[in-house]
């Protein structure tokens, strides 16, 4: 693998992936049967004796021991906080270029198709900012909380880490994560269609211990506003049920700190919402007796049904699944046994289930579900597939523990129409060709 | 917080730890009120009318608003591969300089006194070396499996990653952390004490798997071998039902691919066992009839008992666990309510309980712990504490699902003598003095 981040460029991570541009050449021009000629040479030298056997002793010229084998490696802490190998360049969060008008105010998408289990590293965690990302000083950030409270209280980041806390693991949904594909506009890679999507550990104080705390109305007071610290005014109204249920004001994400991009240093987290309720670098929470009806939520994050009309407030994200790998970008390199894997989550609860299909819908396999499952976080799911060759169209279908099934895309559309932006979460189909190469089609 | 790096490289993370150091001198000299009336001055700032209650809004010097609130903030994807804020740099992996000869033959320590929840950051994971690291090009890199096998194979990353894999948290333990503690040496923080310790969810094929695949012999195959790349020769024996069990040959680690650090791009998940049988930049397995005895498992890794005879092939960690706030270096800055938190673990299934004491191990409460309660994981535990100011002895004692009990150094050392390096898993006892510094002890 001379250009790894090339390759890794040009053709997402597969299984083949760690293969040389001269490898995959080979392998595109027919030539499959390389990767067992190398095999039968290296089983070759393997038979061939006990002292061959034991690698790492006697003449290293028999296995031509690689350098590292040899030498003194590198020191411990001299990378005090450590970053990803050299070899992995290719795998980074990008943006859509052109998607919005000022790159402050746009997304960058997690790269689904080269990650494993649930957890998404924090360095590839999707973003989407209003009016871009600052790393706030910790010592000068405030919370309050006001509004219909008895005693109106202001928080230092020390006072609220002193308070009883929690650590849970939940997927982040942006409500627009998807959303080119109303129009079938069949973006190329899984990292475009789906990668407004991550998954972390959070830690922080229920956001009920602070209410209590502060003595909120508790006839009067039916929602919460969420204030963040930017420039964006981005605020959103939660209602108070939701609010006092299993909702975070967190600093902790994946075992730190929040990320700055992330809303350094306190984020609210509220599990199965849309990402827009996360509120970054929340500065703010107010209690009031009605919805605040802000331009995030009357006029974007809406629903533009059929007949012309929208709707509002509609938060929760549905039950969905994605097959991450194979996808849009990858080429198979080879017919035969390959591991088909994906992610699926529900806003209202744990998965149950999660059917796959490798013929377009006709029939369906269920897939096996990886431990822990948890409510409102992502499940990886994967299951074994044996590739004749032929063509294929590959779909997996979520069931959660509502008994919600994921949708197709004809019956979304019958009840969305097709000029929605947010909440598609649709059956995705991937299409893998003859020559091994996968894209994404929309099947009705 | 003028100079975090600087504050956080002498007081470890603690609730105060965001206050400036003309902060903590107040507080140190006594002055523990300042927080008070800076709350009280912001309260009266929001009683004052509604005008002020939106922060966002009217005249911005009202609330004196940060530049971060009135600017286009920084783009997204400025970094394709997130770090850290600039705030959390004292936040590191540590060595204890002069604890090994060669800096490539020693330890970093992961700083458990500022993480949160279960997973460890990818960044700051302890590390453990034998003769150095290595970031191995995963194009080259193969793994061998030989010996009492019908079908000896050399498997390609990409072999490997195209065949059923699963994901699982499991914590990892050097076998020896806590290892200075023998001798009543009291190092000064969690992170030194306790270090040695990790959790992530790795993603990898089941050993079980490779060896069905290659057709091992299941009569005469009572061990496998698990050989390393590097150039220590590192290598260890397993007994062939614990290879079958829950073993794991392993790429992923906290959904990406593993660090160059911590074996990129291949190394051996053995739940429940000490760190070093983990083999990194795993390339051989080897089935035998008898265990091999190599220099890791006969010289080093070996517990020296009261009686001068010494322990072999030890490798389960036992039921453990450690407060981490408040822990050794940090300071409490004021009595009242506190959050105690901490980790316990068990190489043999899942935590059950775990119970706090603040008065040396007299009475004993039940901490909460954090869900997922998952098998050799990291378990998160938490208790409410308001503390009167007086001196006291912080303690937690856990207790895994076989219903063994975490032993305290007196029990321990009755058994085990004092001399040994490995398995030291007794109770770990925190000082908390009247000024509100906590240091190491030790309760026989």
């Amino acid at each position: 693998m001379s250009e790894p981040s090339r390759v890794r460029g040009r053709i997402q991570r597969a299984p083949e992936n760690f293969l040389s541009d001269a490898d995959i050449r080979e392998v595109a021009a027919g030539r499959r049967d390389f990767l067992r000629k190398s095999f039968l040479a290296a089983g070759a030298a393997v038979a061939g004796g006990a002292g061959v056997a034991r690698a790492s002793e006697g003449d290293p010229n028999i296995l031509n021991l690689p350098e590292h084998s040899k030498i003194l490696g590198r020191p411990v802490a001299e990378r005090a906080y450590g970053v990803p190998s050299q070899y992995e360049q290719g795998l980074r969060r990008r943006e859509s270029p052109g998607l919005t008008r000022v790159q402050a105010a746009s997304v960058s998408f997690a790269p689904l198709q080269g990650l494993f289990g649930i957890i998404t590293p924090s360095g590839l965690h999707f973003e989407r900012h209003h009016q871009g990302w600052h790393d706030i000083d910790p010592s000068k950030h405030r919370l309050m909380i006001n509004g219909l409270v008895k005693n109106p209280k202001v928080f230092t980041m020390d006072e609220l880490m002193r308070l009883p806390s929690v650590s849970r693991i939940h997927f982040i949904e942006c409500g627009a994560n998807t959303g080119m594909e109303w129009g079938n506009v069949a973006v190329p890679t899984v990292q475009y269609t789906h990668g407004m999507l991550s998954c972390s550990e959070f830690t922080g104080v229920p956001l009920s211990v602070l209410l209590e705390e502060c003595g909120f109305d508790k006839k009067a007071g039916k929602f919460v506003l969420a204030e963040g610290a930017d420039g964006s005014s981005m605020t959103r109204t939660i209602p108070m049920d939701r609010a006092l249920d299993d909702v975070l004001v967190a600093w902790g994400q994946n075992g730190e700190m929040l990320r700055p991009e992330n809303g350094y240093p306190l984020r609210l987290v509220v599990p199965g919402v849309q990402g827009v309720s996360w509120v970054k670098w929340l500065r703010r929470i107010e209690v009031g007796d009605q919805p605040w009806a802000t331009k995030d939520e009357a006029i974007h994050y809406i629903d533009l049904m059929p007949d012309g009309l929208h709707r509002q407030y509609t938060s929760i994200q549905e039950c969905k699944s994605v097959i991450t790998t194979p996808s849009g970008g990858q080429l198979l390199l080879d017919k035969g046994f390959h591991n088909i894997s994906g992610l699926a989550w529900s806003g209202r609860g744990k998965i149950t289930r999660v059917d796959v299909s490798t013929d377009g819908g006709r029939n369906w396999r269920t897939a096996r579900l990886e431990t822990p499952v948890l409510s409102k976080a992502l499940t990886r799911f994967n299951i074994d597939w044996v590739w004749d060759g032929s063509p294929a169209i590959l779909q997996s279908r979520a069931i959660d523990e509502t008994g919600y099934v994921q949708p197709g895309y004809g019956q979304l559309r019958q009840v969305r129409g097709t000029r929605s932006i947010y909440h598609n979460n649709a059956i995705q189909s991937w299409k893998l060709a003859e020559s091994g190469e996968v894209s994404n089609v929309q099947i009705l």
